[in-house]
């Protein structure tokens, strides 16, 4: 089974690398790129329990929600969003 | 406009980031997890033309595709996936 975590700055939070890359496109000649905004994607391929493949496809999303919590995202300033894919 | 793009490392290309994730996920118990790969997402805002909306939206993919190809992915060793919201 395969997932994908995205992770973002929150709305508000200063996001340095995001101005940086606008800026950088409108020297280049995008003049059209107001904002710009930088996040992460973790891919993640979680192994199904040989003995019961079903339960770890029920659990993913609770398991998932909590490696966000506990590693992946900095809820203080951070937003996440979980999917879940094959 | 709103676009994201999300780069990826190619499948071959090395990742100590995703590696550092996964040990990190099966130290703290989270054991399903085999693999974790990180990416960057980047959200543009892009301003429509004044004058012409609509050549702003017809021209945006290829825009996009230049940006990525100059700026935002090191083709040699990144993939990148243009998705264009509202």
């Amino acid at each position: 089974m395969k997932a994908k975590i995205f992770v973002t700055l929150k709305r508000g939070v200063l996001d340095p690398q995001g101005k940086a890359i606008a800026h950088a496109l409108n020297s280049l000649g995008f003049a059209e790129v107001v904002d710009a905004r930088q996040g992460k994607v973790i891919e993640l391929e979680i192994a199904d329990a040989p003995a019961d493949p079903l339960s770890t496809r029920l659990e993913a999303p609770a398991r998932l929600e909590a490696m966000c919590q506990k590693l992946l995202a900095n809820t203080v300033i951070e937003d996440y969003r979980i999917e879940v894919t094959s």
